[in-house]
């Protein structure tokens, strides 16, 4: 039997907690550390600040003293989405021995857009004999892992479309701002235009598909377009007018050989009739798969992220995607029964 | 780069030549023998009996001596659904050095139905240094694999029900006869006694499933109904008058702790309006997922094994199941561009 696994928490953020939340309620992992850089979160109790009751583990915001004190087995990481801020926090974590699930979305799959960091990474894990993944719903499940499972049924694929259909009417007020509901036209452009309406993640989606699949992409083409509400349209939150925006319609295209052969497309916005997640392969045989009402982003990011930890516990040192690791299946027992070696 | 990869086809009947047809198409590997018992088969040209143009290849139906002359990497097998009736043909090309991905249903989990001869081919494939897998489209994919991938966004499971219901019109008259289409209820229940309408692979895919979340399966309850035309249907091959049987209603329950926790149903008849496979995960979140028209059993079963030669390559050794290699994805491009390591 192996002894427990010790976890930190690296970014104690609204997604952080979410984490934590979940992992609180598995067994055969046990915190022994959290980092976050909020001097307001500083000295507090993890469970404190993620809602739960006190867990007798302190938030501190000197993450190499705490990684060197506590010799995480892993680090659960959720501070940003972009590779270029979280790289150094990534290498230091490696450096001290720790494996590490992150829910940075350009780590998903890092190797088209992001190939200098991406060999860093990997080399860094090989060094360090630990491993990295980057995972979440989406990028991570949804638009990508789930895609390439789906394929693999087919003894063709002419072409890949997935389509993310949410109703942002029961997120979190920040999601229902960050998709842009309630702007005006105007405000929508400019807020598109200064990156900050945008889901992370459509770049390494279609690059996983790709290379799992074999295919070769030329190039990403990406379109943000407003969904304009017809009629008046309300959350607990917000309401938003005929006329104004009431959420997001993204959406790439990787291009294989000069076709357009992945169209990935989010649609979030308030009112959205019928939310859902469909996948539809053309190929031999085609596959049309449908996720009815969707997958709820909150609850799966955290799923996804922590329902992976034995598989990077039992894999090879590297940076690892997750077309590289087994299923993604959840797991309800003992954390132990699900770990084949020790590291 | 690595060289071409040497395969053997064991076994040339209906689902070993959509095997051939398929694994024909693909770069990378090249077959360098065929088995067959089939007399008729004997000395005939693989290519020429699975209704391609001639590939060089002969039928012999001396297994050992064709292994021991050809040595594969890797035995595409298929010549059983019962572990007591391949295990001998397992165990011989495992000797010979080859790795394995075969069609036999109880191969597909055999720890719980099988433990003795599953601890058997699991030391014989470690002790040769090989990996043995057995898949298809079901079981190993649409009602286990694909059940455990759903279950990765989930932070709870409380149930799991999938159904798989097929229009059996347009399958093959082996299939339609195979479920029963056109018999009389008496000669239908007559038929499930002597055990020849059933479909073979509940067992392990329920047992797959539990495995997968950690769950312990007391007992496993199986029924077979037919299914009564309540009007005349008819297929190519058969016309089934109202009040006869147009196909079979298969249902296996997975009970934990008393409860039936795990309910898969397989539904096969003629006329079926609404074909489709549907995976129905209640937790936390739920899942509800349907794949339009279902999944084509013939054409995805030669996918599925087909694609998981490159998984079951770069695999360690030892006996393997769906839920322990990487996403089953299609690959289209050359075998060796998603191989890791030479044995």
């Amino acid at each position: 039997m192996l002894r427990e696994i010790k976890i930190v928490q690296y970014g104690v953020g609204p997604i952080g907690a979410e984490l934590v939340k979940y992992a609180l309620k598995k067994s055969g992992l046990r915190f022994v550390g959290a980092v976050d850089i909020d001097p307001s979160k500083m000295g507090k109790d993890l469970g404190e600040v993620v809602g739960t009751p006190k867990i007798g583990v302190t938030i501190d915001n000197d993450s190499k003293k705490l990684l060197a004190k506590t010799k995480p087995d892993l680090v659960v990481h959720s501070t940003g989405s972009y590779l270029r801020d979280v790289k150094l926090q990534l290498l230091e974590i490696m450096k001290a021995g720790a494996d590490i699930v992150s829910t940075c979305e350009e780590l998903s799959y890092p190797f088209l857009k992001n190939p200098t960091i991406a060999k860093e990474l990997d080399a860094a894990a090989r060094k360090n004999k630990v491993t990295i993944l980057g995972t979440g719903v989406n990028p991570g499940f949804v638009m990508d892992a789930l895609v390439l499972t789906a394929t693999g049924v087919c003894q063709e694929v002419r072409s890949i479309r997935s389509s993310r259909i949410q109703d942002a009417s029961y997120r979190r007020l920040p999601f229902q701002k960050k998709i842009g509901a309630g702007l005006s036209l105007e405000e929508f452009r400019s807020k598109v235009a200064e990156g900050t309406i945008k889901h992370v993640g459509f770049h390494e989606s279609i690059a996983m598909i790709a290379s799992g699949l074999g295919w070769k992409i030329d190039r990403i083409e990406e379109t943000i377009e407003p969904k304009i509400a017809d009629k008046a349209v309300s959350s607990e939150y917000l309401r938003v007018e005929a006329g104004r925006v009431a959420g997001v319609n993204q959406t790439a295209t990787g291009f294989v050989g000069g076709a357009p052969l992945i169209v990935l497309n989010l649609q979030a916005y308030l009112g959205c009739p019928d939310p859902k997640e469909w996948i539809m392969i053309e190929g031999k045989p085609n596959v049309d798969l449908t996720i009815k009402g969707g997958v709820h982003g909150d609850l799966a990011t955290a799923a996804v992220v922590i329902n992976n930890i034995p598989h990077v516990l039992n894999s090879r040192p590297g940076l690892m995607t997750m077309k590289d690791l087994p299923l993604p299946s959840g797991w309800f027992s003992e954390l132990q029964n699900f770990v084949q070696r020790k590291r």
